[in-house]
């Protein structure tokens, strides 16, 4: 793969055209930068998806809205791991875990960054319980099926940043947590995919959780219970991973409904999801469905 | 909609291509009747998906290879409603829920009936813990999203028969679901789709599960806890369910690992599910993973 950090976008120019492009600046925190207006230039790649990006074609183009780097189609079937920090685990006065626990999203919860919205489902508002959970995740870049941790990484294209978006009191109502995390738009990922060679050690990285720009969540990857790794084999036995195939790998302390006072996700609220370095912020504004 | 009973198959004659049509034999169980190796003869129609089946075109093809009515492109992430019967729960030494329990399977679980095989994958042959569950899937025809339980039957295409294989060795290793129900192949759907109209009582339906000609399961879908109507509008809130969105309902009492002694599904069983009147026999044989 060519890129380093790729971003999927509408260019300012034309809003009728999808393109994808390497950033200009390598240093630039690309959600950032679009949340607070400024130009943002990107080498433009021929690919049409990150699954097969392409060359630079040598065009320069300013990102307009920037997108998800995956549209629904390609991602597919959302793994998602809960309980994936020990720190976490405790706030939720949970054990912790010995085997990876997997739920799963529909594609429909894919959503892009700012400026799209992001929905609060009608009873998540009635029961004013919709939080947050900053995550890294993992996209795969080619079909696999029973792959070893050894091999694990040779099945990654990259990370980018997500949010978990859960409506906690339909998630307390029942044992399983597919409804209460899989509404329209609970997945939003993004903007920045950075290469797997990009990031040789994933407990390098920083993640942050600001809402409002209050930091609620701050941790290092290396709190993680299970690496990469183990949770890219877990997850493809006796299972197909398509190429796409987006893997969300748990929540640090600091959600929500573990606070005191609690804190909760409520219309027009900014939340970002700060992965550093490299990533950047996922930057995202609750609407109430209407 | 056109059809009363569909199928979708490849032609005797040429197993180069994919049909879809209405037995001649109305009451002919297909799946039952294409393992005995009889003909079934198909009165084909026009289109190419059960989504938008088209019309008889006059042609009459036999049955060659029978598959799921739907291709996985077309379901996406299955939903799943767990304890959804009464004496099920009991068995399973749960409380009868309040609201619907719901999971998901990601689409590579969608399998055809036989002759495909039906995959125990590696470490379910090592826990010895591959179990069945009949159910009655439920197809939505048509986009949406917040349906309410007396618009719900708006948007059902049909149902048809399904088994909720399951890992149970990996299910009670974790409170999640999603990982044990989620294997490729782990859920057969079909063989006849029969469209919504003509099943205007679901609760006069009886289902039955067969290992080996053996009835392990026996029950009037009287029995469910959340009706179809209530089972759509509630998995569509906050979430747009698209056409061809499979939803299974749940299965009676009589699991394998509620049984004394108990029944584990192994190589080469063959298992049944039957749903009478109209939608017959899904056969599948079990094979393991090499």
């Amino acid at each position: 793969m060519g890129f380093q950090r790729i971003v999927r976008f509408v260019p300012k120019d034309n809003d009728s055209k999808i393109l994808l492009g390497e950033p200009v600046d390598a240093d630039v925190d690309v959600g950032l930068a679009v949340r607070k207006g400024e130009d943002v230039k990107v080498n433009v790649y021929s690919g049409s998806s990150v699954l097969d990006a392409g060359a630079p074609t040598g065009e320069v183009a300013t990102i307009g809205r920037i997108l998800a780097p995956l549209a629904k189609k390609e991602v597919g079937t959302i793994r998602c791991i809960g309980l994936n920090y020990k720190k976490h685990a405790e706030e939720a006065k949970m054990s912790i875990p010995e085997i990876p626990t997997l739920f799963l999203k529909p594609d429909t919860c894919l959503a892009d960054p700012w400026p799209a919205p992001t929905i609060i489902p009608k009873h998540t508002i009635a029961t004013d319980s919709a939080d947050y959970e900053s995550e890294l995740a993992i996209v795969i870049s080619k079909e696999c099926k029973n792959v070893s941790e050894e091999d694990a990484l040779d099945y990654v294209l990259g990370y980018t940043a997500s949010n978990d978006i859960s409506s906690r009191a339909a998630q307390f109502a029942q044992t399983q947590w597919c409804y209460s995390k899989g509404f329209d738009g609970a997945c939003p990922i993004g903007p920045v995919l950075v290469a797997r060679d990009a990031i040789p050690d994933v407990g390098a990285l920083r993640m942050r959780g600001l809402k409002n720009g209050r930091v609620l969540q701050e941790s290092p990857l290396t709190d993680l219970i299970f690496s990469v790794q183990q949770i890219v084999s877990f997850v493809s036995q006796g299972t197909t991973l398509q190429a796409g195939t987006l893997i969300i790998t748990g929540t640090p302390a600091g959600v929500g409904f573990a606070k005191k006072p609690s804190e909760v996700l409520r219309d027009g609220d900014e939340f970002v999801v700060e992965i550093l370095p490299k990533i950047g912020s996922l930057v995202n504004v609750m609407k109430n469905e209407e």
